[in-house]
């Protein structure tokens, strides 16, 4: 029996959004859905009850990261990641590969793995597409990603083709690496800008056979317009009855073009990460609550918005704590823009069950473009 | 009509510790009592709703600081400290007087007031008597402060009667000062390590009359046996019928000892800039949670605590989450640590309820010296 099993229950008619619903050994969740990022075990500045209640059913977290500290097999032996981040819902651990290519000059990619060393204190170490898929094993999270090459960008054609080509080799590896029948195994469709290489590659993946599959490489260096073609282009290449997978983008309306494309998946630290940063997402755009305009202003971050943070909070009192560096401001613009995302997961997700997904993504978009308030 | 309303329920027949209920604008709470100190109109790290289950009833905040940023008007056009917050409870505010004594060679103090350089962007500043009263009723506390001289320690007889003279004074100007009626304003006792001086600060201002009485001066820079010292002589200088508080201590010896001695309100940013430095306060005394010998520890924090921290994770997570810098670190060393204290109040008052202080104190000490776990 399959560690999850997905059900597509409805197709856009006009688009190609999609409505499906996955069961993890953790839990089961309606897609399209956003998941919050968990780097180091924790999802920044929240707490697991607080992930729930801004909408989060699935989280994601970082094996290098885990890996490098505390160590996969201390998680292991304090009984998983779930119980050691005290996190019951399901899990998706990245393979690790992302952030070991992003060490830059810190690494050696050859076709066993890659050498690097760590950020945190130069030591040197070596993941392979086995070590990776051991160290998700001892996390134990509920699906896992297989140990890919993220080709930089721009990369001239033969160099992407042979990166993808050792990234399908390294597939198969992980899938005979795999001991723990409790956790799926998501393969990765590598290829750039070259609609024929992600053909090839996704092809080739659903030859070796994975639970889901993901769009790698699409967050690096590349435009908006080129990152929404490649979703565009590749997701045909994906099969329909399994889960389709984003990795590492985006903004809203990133999120709105890849379920668009027919995408289900998708994580960012962007809500996380821009919310420390004072930036904080709103119906009808961005808002720097850092801006002096705000210093006497009593309405909520987003007065259409119902969260914690809006039902108790004035942009008044969120400016005064991000400029006193205060860590409420991490927590509160953090809880906002979370539950932000996954509302709006929540409200495409409702669109798509009323066969209205086209008019909800015109209308996201006119709301941003003819509304004062963004900075 | 008074502001506040003070009810003492009980003395205990061995020590001279009370068991009292202070009733104010914004809701009632028994005495003895830990305040949580909100420096920038934020207990740092925690929400108010937090804050409430980990068993506060009262939170301090700071003149000084609110002045500077973002300013007792713009708290005051926006309804005030309590809105701005969104605390709905009682609010102490200081009186500034201890934050710009400790600016050093940045103020200079004359019989009018103090003059002083922000630590923010060195601009100049005048706080009286006066203007203390003004901003704290713009910022709408339910029990001002005194603005009052906080003598630097050692020093002589003479500068301390004349900084105490002053300080009475002031405390004079305070009172004719004030405008509201919804709020109470307490005077402060100074007379450094001098009985006398002590005693003559506590009857000079109960001639003033104040809604409760202070202990102030008791954390400069004292040796700990000279703060208990210091607070066994004055209570008694102290009117039995009013409020009497200790400023700025201490660790959770100095409440009992504060108790003991006869004391009913404390505040101290203690158990939340420990939190924050990775020192957690439990039953049997204090641990580091860097400590490697926590490294895979699947014990809470307190295995006597029932808090949600020690309810949910354990010493190697928390470990984990301060050495990767996480925000959650902070948060929940800060949640156990305050209710830490605000359960050891909540103890003490059953124990002078049930007339069984001085075992409950002898107990207390007891524990921490015979228990493991000290680091």
């Amino acid at each position: 029996m399959p560690a999850i099993t997905f059900d597509l229950i409805k197709t856009c008619s006009v688009s190609s959004a999609r409505l499906g619903s996955l069961t993890t050994p953790h839990g089961s969740f309606e897609t399209p859905i956003f998941m919050p990022v968990g780097t180091q075990a924790t999802v920044k500045a929240m707490t697991p009850e607080e992930l729930v209640q801004a909408g989060s059913r699935i989280i994601l977290a970082n094996t290098y990261h885990l890996y490098m500290r505390p160590g996969h097999e201390l998680v292991a032996r304090l009984g998983g990641l779930h119980k050691f981040m005290h996190w019951d819902g399901p899990i998706l651990t990245d393979s690790g590969g992302f952030q070991v290519f992003s060490l830059g000059e810190l690494r050696k990619i050859t076709e066993d793995g890659v050498k690097f060393q760590s950020h945190l204190d130069g030591s040197y170490h070596f993941i392979s597409p086995e070590t990776s898929i051991a160290i998700q094993e001892a996390l134990g999270s509920d699906i896992m990603m297989c140990f890919d090459e993220c080709p930089p960008y721009p990369a001239d054609y033969a160099y992407v083709a042979r990166s993808m080509e050792m990234t399908t080799r390294w597939a198969l590896r992980c899938k005979n690496a795999k001991r723990r029948d409790d956790q799926a195994l998501f393969g990765i469709v590598q290829g750039g800008m070259m609609p024929e290489l992600r053909e090839r590659s996704a092809a080739a993946l659903q030859e070796i056979g994975f639970d889901g599959y993901a769009l790698g490489g699409v967050s690096v260096g590349e435009e908006k317009a080129l990152m929404h073609e490649v979703m565009q282009f590749s997701a045909p290449f994906f099969p329909a009855d399994k889960p389709r997978y984003v990795m590492g983008i985006g903004a809203p309306e990133d999120l709105i073009e890849g379920i668009n494309a027919g995408f289900d998946m998708f994580d960012c630290v962007m809500p996380t990460r821009n919310a420390r940063n004072g930036m904080v997402f709103t119906s009808f755009g961005r808002l720097n609550i850092k801006g002096a305009r705000y210093a006497e202003d009593t309405l909520p971050i987003d007065p259409e918005c119902d969260c914690y943070v809006c039902r108790n909070y004035s942009r008044a009192y969120l400016r005064h704590l991000f400029r006193s560096g205060e860590i409420l401001a991490s927590r509160l613009n953090t809880w906002h823009n979370l539950h932000y995302y996954l509302s709006l997961m929540s409200a495409a997700r409702k669109a798509i069950a009323e066969d209205r997904f086209p008019r909800f993504r015109q209308e996201f978009y006119k709301k941003r473009s003819t509304t004062d308030g963004c900075t």
